[in-house]
Parts: structure tokens; C-alpha cells; sequence
């Protein structure tokens, strides 16, 4: 099948393109740029040399698209409706990287993000592969999971279907690399001075916030409430999530590893470490896993899951991928099945 | 004055010596280390070639502390107590950096660490200079503050004092440069795996738990209950923790604040970055200062504050050595007033 | 068909499972390790869990590998010469990524790693692909090159053959990660150590020297004399390897081009940058390729030849699964062709 | 006395601010930048905070610098020519961190930076310390060294000036952290594309080549003619340089160990680490010595010499104060003398 990818120069569209030259059934036809239009995406990535020589187009030209069964898109924010909504209505299959179609309740979007919903009652799907397996198999337009978003639901959301936690009172401490921050340039992201660096940012504001808040209300029934802290790493890839919840009255240590045994245990991208359980991102690099390990603290009642996942793989181009093979009725795997690079 | 430092072979005691050749007050008598008896300090630390050639002797000669008016431990948990008390009742001041005096309540200690205390009602005084400074003027031993207990401690002891918190309930998510976990070799620390990685260790068990619960039961009168998550994170020095709280009833974002500069509006190694602030753990590498950043999250009625630190300096040898400034009339800065090695 | 791999739980054992596991006519059958005998590769390495659950059994039971067409080698040098040759003797092919195997003039190999060679004449054929390929197709015993070897001979070697350099006048400063010093735990590869270091090591004496020197020889039919400075770097994975030669009289940039682009105009594995290209490790980072760009000084005379690989792949275990390739028959690039991790 | 530092924004600028803010002898006046003019200095470099509060003023008022004994200079190469005019005639000292005063010959500076000299004749000095410290007691304006040259000078100004070697016949191969491309943004420094990274740049082209030929050939009376590489790797802070030379005929190594002692031998900030010493950048962070060790390669009859600094100390403002200090009669190492820091 042929498949193209929008906005293919910032770094998810690049990881899809390295994914997708491992597919063994796709074919990527258009590969669009607006800011480099003309160029070859492998003089802009010199690492997709002998995979990819395509001139980067403009994804206005929507004719180009034509013979594509389903189309990435890799735009910032409020620039995805506008080329999903014709695409969709031409009935080629769109998988959103970015925030616009994550949200069911477009108001959410709209407070959070500050932009407008143009593309109302467009019958998205959230793209968390795992959870919402079902609807994807048959959406028109996924709104792929954002990379916190995917690490900090995995972790909880058991705990929040089998009602073991207080989904009102929940800590997220989640950690990234810097290639998170996407390939812009800010001093933020200045090697001389994030090496050997470390800092939270977006406290109480992060727009992964209602994203997590959205998913935990729709597997528990219940409200949800979470205090969501992301910081920035010193190293290129990976998220490590830390989640605080305060058990209900009554739990054991055995209700919650049934909880995630349960609902992960034939998953093939979701590696429990168990009870216990130390992820570490490195695991998981370069690979479309979420590892998960769980623990509980008796003496404040709370249990503590930690996730680990790769944030252009899983968090970002890997699920996008996954996602594509629900749709389709690939095998789920399919151009996934990559052991993650270690050391 | 002249000071000795026992087990100089490990980061802290390394770092002590670096921070003591710029001491003005101070001229280093014997260094010590049992695993190396013998050897020049400089043979072990080039970068300490220029400033020190001394041997390192074992520290089972009393004979050789005889002048010193003060001494630094920086031995293993255990070991601190059968050295401290010999050298406490010839008169000589201690400071010791590991967490044999860090206890009022040495059954604490016992249970945390597995050890039985040897040295009890010593009469030693904890050693975070700011909240102590009183006590450690006149104190014989000085149990020096551990890393990330100083930075979550520092964090949370305005909002504790000033009674706008839950003190327990409280989340303190640290992260930890690899020199926290010492100069010894593991797997963990081999730089190919751990470079590009970041995890979790000591969920719910980490020994610097009921360092903090006790100094913020003093400061509050209150009892406190932390759940305190280290992580270790691909750099050699600094720590950020990140502390979760929920604002007692009625707090203002105002009264926050005003416990913060009422508290810290006079220390000058606690730089307050305000409300909405962002500390960066670089900003203090290779000073003493600790830098506060706090944030209201209204949704959920936390206030999240973060620090940062260097835990070789702040979190060890430089409170060490503040400590002495106090303990013997000096300048509280004098030796300690560098800046920050950045970028 | 099924491989085996013995020594598998040193880093260029773990890679090799990891391509291995992408290789669509290869089954691993038995792994082998003396140090963990019965733990699973797994529990070593938790990035294998999903694709790896074996235990880890004895080399000494020979039996394990008669229905694997190829054993791969992973030993300390020195050990692979008493367990390749019975291997060898049973018709299995070998491919060793140590040293035993590498050298047709055995003196040379017992001068520089002062180990007797216990297994001469054993026909084996020196792996470097692009270069013995012909010979390879027929070996039965491969001696895998070495990862500086590799990076520093494929940019010399045009030059050498078309007796465009004086082969003995020849420095060649290479930069590694740290994995290329092993698994195993040293202060070198303390993290906190490592970290924003950086340091050259064995100079005038590191074994990849007469490696070099011999491969040259061959190609160039000259004698060859390098001074080889291998350099550690705060990184995992990678080598760089910057080569300095001294023009022969009369030679015009064009002649090093095409020199260049007659040897490996046609090598899917070597990515021609050009004459004032500059490779990037990061570019070849968990793939097979070898990037490679040169630069006439015309001040100096000389020509600048710069090589990029990822040390574990095409300078060790992708390099071996390439060799298998060519040993059997299948395409060369088969399980190999991974667009490296970027960024 | 009282000094200004303009261009304070940069790098080599914050430094020098750090270094200045221990030093016992020295107050700092003006502080200019154009870019960012009316800003305080700690809001741009907030590890400042406690000891600069200073607003940066422009540099084009010169009635601030009039109380100034001397004025650091961390432009741009091509703009300190105009402001070191006015300075000088005033009787200002100047100290220019950049290229405007670092050559004799006014030529090679427009080839190599096509830029005019516009301030010839100006009795600059060349500003490396150990080798013209006799003329930089007396000089009005120092150009002070590079990094890549003050590392590469002195690694082989002792063999140039004892005649050991062929100047015409070096090989110079140099590493450097990425704070050495300075603090203006590129891909080629953004964290997520530099970590895990290492790349050549400027190969046969870079402008410290010219620097060190015309410091080796007054050391030595001799033409000199080298090839010289940088490169950057992914740290922060460092430079190490490996430089080959080959011996003339009969030099001993015992020759190569006296040219160092003697040359060397009372120098505080140089550092022999000896014959077969290996430096690591990490034992010079943060301060000014050079840490040298040279090894012979009876092989190929060369000698490589390999030295440590840390580029923005001695490699920049730590030496940029040593001349200060040099130039006003003060001790050398005022100010300078810290340990590194280590881990």
C-alpha cells in the first residue's frame, strides 16, 4: 500500500520515515515540506541516504495524494485540520501526529491549544493503540496519543479501569529528551548548555495535562484530575514517566498486578517488569515498546508506576505506525518488531 | 585552622579538598583513606595535582588529628560513629557527611539503614545550615544534610513552617546526577548503558525518606509522610527535585510566596527565582547555592515547588564546609562564594 | 537457517542478537555464555525481552551446535582459536569478531597480543566485506575486522590501491564511544567520570595498528607503517576515524575522487559524502553503513580521509551478519539494511 | 583596580566574569553587550545572580572605561580592532579574547579571516602566557591566544624550540566541546542531533592553523607547516589535542622528556603528566592548567604529544587574567587558582 507523510522534515516525520523503510507493506509516495520545499529529505537527513532521494513537495498540491491509502501528518498543531478535513473527505485514511484531533470534546482543545477547531464532528479516534483498539480499526482519522501522553496513560490506565486508584488526586512526574522539544533551535535545546542539564518547564500548564485527564475519565467512568510536570533530560531521546496515585480503600498489592496483567498481558508492545520493576529508557530505544514496572508504598498508600518509552517511537511515529496496521488489518507488528538499540 | 578529612578517596571527600585548597581560613592536615593507605591523593585525583601531594594515611592514628580543630567523615553509613565519638571527646569538632548523625531519633536510623547505632545521645545536630544554623554554632558533631534531603528539604520548609501544606501528603520526585551514586563501579553507572538512559531505583525505600519527614515534622510540629522517588539521570553532578503538595485551605498564591521570601529573603546561598520560576540544575553546578522556583496549580490545589542543587557541593562537602563556617565563627561564604561552572 | 552465538553477553554478542532477531532467514539456536550459564539473555539484557527468552548455555557442550550452519564468535582474543577449530573441523563456519582470526602471519598476531596462536593455517579469511569479499564467499573461517580497523582501512583503501599516498607515512586518530571498551566495569567508564571527558589512550601501541598496516600491504602491495591514536569519547556507540596521508607527486583532487568512486561507487554499505563531505557518527548510529568523506590539504600535500561507523555494527557484529551473507550465499544486506537512529 | 569587559554575552564573556568574581585584586566596572543593552547580565546568565547585577551597557560610550586600568575585549573577530584603537590611545590596556591581535604579520590575518586590518602596527602581543610572558609584562594590547592554539602551542613548543622535530611535517588533531562553537544557535549544536555525536569540521581550512604556524616558527626560527583538524564533540567544555611530529634523526627520548622539564618545569598552570602520560579533559574543567604528556613511536619515529585544557579557561579567560595579571605586576595565578572540577 502506498502511504505519504506530511511535514516529514521535523523529527517524527523523520523517524516514520525510518520505520516505514522496514514495512514490509508500504510504500511511501509523497514526502512534503512547506519550509523545504524542493530539497531532498536525505540532504536535510544525510542518515536516510540510500532509503530515501524524494524531493520534499508542498502539501497543497492534494493531487499527489491521490494513489495514498492513508497519509501522516507531522504538523505543529492547528495546522492538521486544515489539509485533514479535504484529505478524509476523499476518503484517504489520515493519521494526525499532532494535537488536533486528540480531543473528543473540541472545547478542551480549544482552551488548552488557543486555536480554533475548524474541524468539528470529524469522527477522530484517539490513537492510543492499545486502548483504543477497537475504534481505530475502523477510523477514518486517528489523533495519534502525544509522546507524555502515551507513556502516563499506559501506566495508569489499569489502576484507573479496575477503580483501584483516586483519579482525582494523581501526581505525573514525566521526563524527556530533548528531542521532544522538537528540531527547532532555542537555547534550550544549545548541547553547551543542556548538557550536563536538567529542568522541569510547563508546570501546571502542560498541554499533555487534558490529554491524560481525557483518557483516565473514559477508562475509569470517573473524573480525573492530575498534576502533570514535565521536564527536560540531557540526552536525545526516551520519556520516563513517574505516576503517584493514592490506592482505594482496601487494595492489595495482588489487585494491582491482576489490574495490569489483565489488561497488558498478550499485549506484544507493552512489557510488564512486574511488581517491582525498574523501566529504563534505554530498553526501549529505538523501539516501539512501553516497559512497566509498579510499586507500592504502604506506608502512604499510594502506588507508584514508571513507564518507559521511546518519544519518537512509541510517543510519536512508531504508534502512528501501529496504529496504521489496525487500520489497515495488518499484522499489528508489522515494521514495528525492532529490537531497541543498547548499549 | 587546620582540618583533616577521613575517607577523602570518594566524590564527597574529593570534592571537600577542592573546596577547602580555596578555603582562606583553612590549611588540610591529614587525609585519610583505608583502601589506599599510602598512595598520593593526586595520584587518584589529577586534578588535584598542584594542591595536594600529600599521602593518604589510615585514619586508625588518632595521633595525626591532634591539631586539627575540626574533621570531616566521609566514610560509608556505620563507620562514621566508632571514629566520630574518639575524636569528639579529645574536643575536636566533627562533621560528618554520611548519615550516621542525621537522626534525633536513632531508632529511625536503625530501621532505615540496618545498623545498629553506637553512638548515641551524641549531641549532634543536623547540618542544613540554613534551618539549623543556630544549634550548629555550638554543636560538637554535625550531622551533614544528605543531597536530595537538602534540596527537597530546602523546597518545602517555608510551605511547612508557615502551615500552608498537608505535611502529609506530599510527593518529592528527585533526580540525580551518577556521582549520587558514588565512585564505585556497577553496571549502572558504565556510561555506554547508562549515557542516553534514565530510571528510577528505591521506589518507596529510599533512606533519605525519613531525613526529610523528620526535618519537616521539626519545622511544622506536625507529622509529615513523603513518598520520595530518586531517579538517576545520564549527567555527573546536580539534583532537581520536583515537590508536590496540596495547599492547605484558603492559602493564596501570595502567602506562598511570602513564606518563601520571609524564610530565604536573607540567605545567600538560597536563590529564589520566584513564583513561576525555573531552576536549572547547571545554574549551581560546582557553587553552593541552592535555587527555588515555585508554582500554584490551581486545578488541582498543589503547589509544586522545585529546587536545584550541586549534590557534591550543597548536598555534601560545600554544606560541610558552611557548616564549619558557622560552627567556628567564620564567614558563613568564606571558601564557598564561586560561581557556577556554566556552560 | 539456524547460527549460534558464543560469548553473547558481551556487547557485540547483544548486538548481533539484536540483528540477528530482523534477519529473515536466520533462527538463533544456541547462545552461549561461560560467565552466566543458565540465566536467560534476557534478564542481561531486558532490551531482548520479546525476541529472546533462551538460557544461556556452556560452549564445551559441542552438540548444541550441529544443526547451526555458522557460529559466531564473541570471546576475549585469545579464546576463540581452541573452540573455533573443532567447530571448523565439524564443517560449521566461523566467524570470529575477536582477534584470533585476523592475521595471515601469526607472529605478527602472537607479537602484538602476546597469546601463542594455537590454530595456524586455519585458511581464514580477514572480514572486512568490501574488501575480501571474494575470498569470503568460500571461507570457512571468517576473522571479523576489528571496529577501528574497519572505519580506518575502508578510508585508506582506495587510496592505497590506486598508489595515490606514500602507505608509510600515515596517521590515523580515531575516536570511539565508550562501548568499544566492553561491558566490563572500569573508572575509565564510570559515567560520572566519562561524562564530559575525553582522552586518548594506548598511543604507539594499540593492537588495530598492525591490522591496518597488514590490510594496506595487501591492497596497496607496498609496505605500510601508521601511528594509530585511538581516543575515548563521552558517547556510547560510534567511531570517527580521521586519516592523514601524504600525497605522491603529481596527484590531482580528481584522481582522489575517482578513486574513491571506483572502489565503492557500487557498495550499498559505504556512503560516498565526497570530496569536502564530513561524516557524522550520529549518521551511521545502529546501522551497517561506513560514511566517508576526504579533503585535499593543499598546503600540506596531503589528503584527510574522515570515516564514520557505528563501532558495534558495521565495526563488529553488522559486519559479521554481512560476512554470514555473503558466506551463504544470501544478499549481502539481508537483516541489515536499518536507517540508523536519528537524531 | 578596576577592569571592563565588552561583548560580555558570550561564552569567553561569562567567563571571564566568573574568573574576575575571585579575584582578589581586580573590581569589574562596565559591562557592554549590543545585543543586549539595558539587560541585566544575571537575567541572560542566571548562575550570576549573587554576584553580578549589573545593566550591560553599550560599548560605544567610552567615557565609562575611563576609570578602567584594562578592558577585556570578547568580540567577534574583525570589530575589536576599532573599539582597541581608542582604548589604547587612551592608555587603556586591552586584552582582545578574539583574532584582531593574535598576528604579527597583518597579511596572514586578511587571508586567513578576509577581513582589512584596520589597527596595524598596533605593538600587540601575542597573549600566550608561558611563551611571551617577558613582552606581555610591557605590552598596551595582547591579543590572547585561541583555544585550539593555546592547547596545540603548547604541546609542541618545547620540541620546536630544542629543534627535535620537523616543524614542516606536524599533523595536529584536535577535539573540542561544542561551547567552542559559541553560544549562537545551529543544528549542529542542538542537543537532540550533537549528543551521541562527533563530526570534523573545517578540515585543512580552520583559522588557529596560521596561529600555530607563526608561534612554532618564532619558538623555533624555523618554517612551519602543519595540518590541523578540529573537531567537535558531545560535552560541553574541553579541548584536547593530539599533535604528531616527526624526530629529526638521533633524537633520544630522553631529549623529548628534558625540551618539556625544562621548558615546563616551573610553569604552575602546565602540568607534565611525563613520557606515556595520558591527560583527560575532565582533570582541567573549570580551570587553567594544561595537563601535557607525550609519548615516542619508535615505530614510525614520531612523537605525539597530547594536551588537555579547558577552552574557555586557558584556552580563553582564565589566560585572558593571567595575562592581566602578568601585565599589571600582580601574581600570575590571582584569581586562578582553582582545582578543577572533578567528577
Amino acid at each position: 500500500m502506498k502511504v505519504s507523510v506530511i511535514g516529514a522534515t521535523g523529527y517524527a516525520g523523520a523517524e516514520l520515515l525510518r520505520i516505514l523503510s522496514n514495512h514490509p507493506e508500504v510504500e511511501v509516495a509523497a514526502i512534503t515540506s512547506e519550509s523545504h520545499t524542493g530539497t531532498s529529505i536525505a540532504e536535510i537527513y544525510p542518515h536516510l541516504v540510500g532509503f530515501y532521494d524524494k524531493k520534499l513537495t508542498s502539501m497543497n498540491d492534494l493531487d499527489q495524494f491521490a494513489d495514498s491509502q492513508a497519509v501522516f501528518i507531522g504538523l505543529p498543531h492547528g495546522h492538521a485540520m486544515a489539509i485533514g478535513r479535504p484529505l478524509a473527505e476523499q476518503g484517504i485514511k489520515v493519521i494526525d501526529l499532532g494535537a488536533d484531533y486528540r480531543f473528543h470534546d473540541e472545547s478542551i482543545y480549544e482552551a488548552w491549544y488557543k486555536v480554533e477547531h475548524t474541524h468539528r464532528n470529524s469522527g477522530a479516534v484517539y490513537g492510543l493503540t492499545e486502548l483504543y483498539r477497537q475504534k481505530i480499526k475502523t477510523a477514518s482519522i486517528v489523533g495519534n496519543a502525544g509522546c507524555y501522553t502515551t507513556a502516563s496513560i499506559l501506566a495508569l490506565a489499569p489502576l484507573a479501569k479496575s477503580h483501584l486508584i483516586d483519579t482525582k488526586n494523581i501526581v505525573v512526574d514525566a521526563k524527556s529528551g530533548v528531542s521532544g522539544a522538537g528540531r527547532g533551535l532555542s537555547q534550550n535545546v544549545h548541547m553547551a548548555e543542556m548538557a550536563e542539564n536538567l529542568k522541569a518547564y510547563s508546570i501546571a500548564g502542560h498541554r499533555h495535562t487534558p490529554e491524560i485527564e481525557q483518557a483516565l475519565q473514559e477508562i475509569s467512568g470517573q473524573d480525573s484530575l492530575i498534576s502533570f510536570t514535565p521536564h527536560l533530560i540531557p540526552m536525545s531521546r526516551g520519556i520516563l514517566s513517574t505516576c503517584y496515585a493514592t490506592l482505594q480503600e482496601g487494595v492489595k498489592p495482588e489487585d494491582v498486578d491482576q489490574a495490569f496483567y489483565e489488561m497488558y498481558g498478550q499485549e506484544f508492545f507493552i512489557r510488564l517488569l512486574g511488581r517491582g520493576g525498574y523501566p529504563a529508557v534505554k530498553h526501549t530505544r529505538g523501539s516501539n515498546f512501553c516497559d512497566l514496572g509498579w510499586h507500592i508504598d504502604s506506608r502512604t498508600n499510594r502506588v507508584i508506576v514508571v513507564s518507559a518509552i521511546d518519544n519518537l517511537v512509541k510517543g510519536a511515529a512508531g504508534q502512528a505506525v501501529q496504529n496504521l496496521n489496525v487500520m489497515f488489518g495488518l499484522d499489528e507488528g508489522s515494521g514495528l518488531k525492532q529490537v531497541a538499540l543498547y548499549p
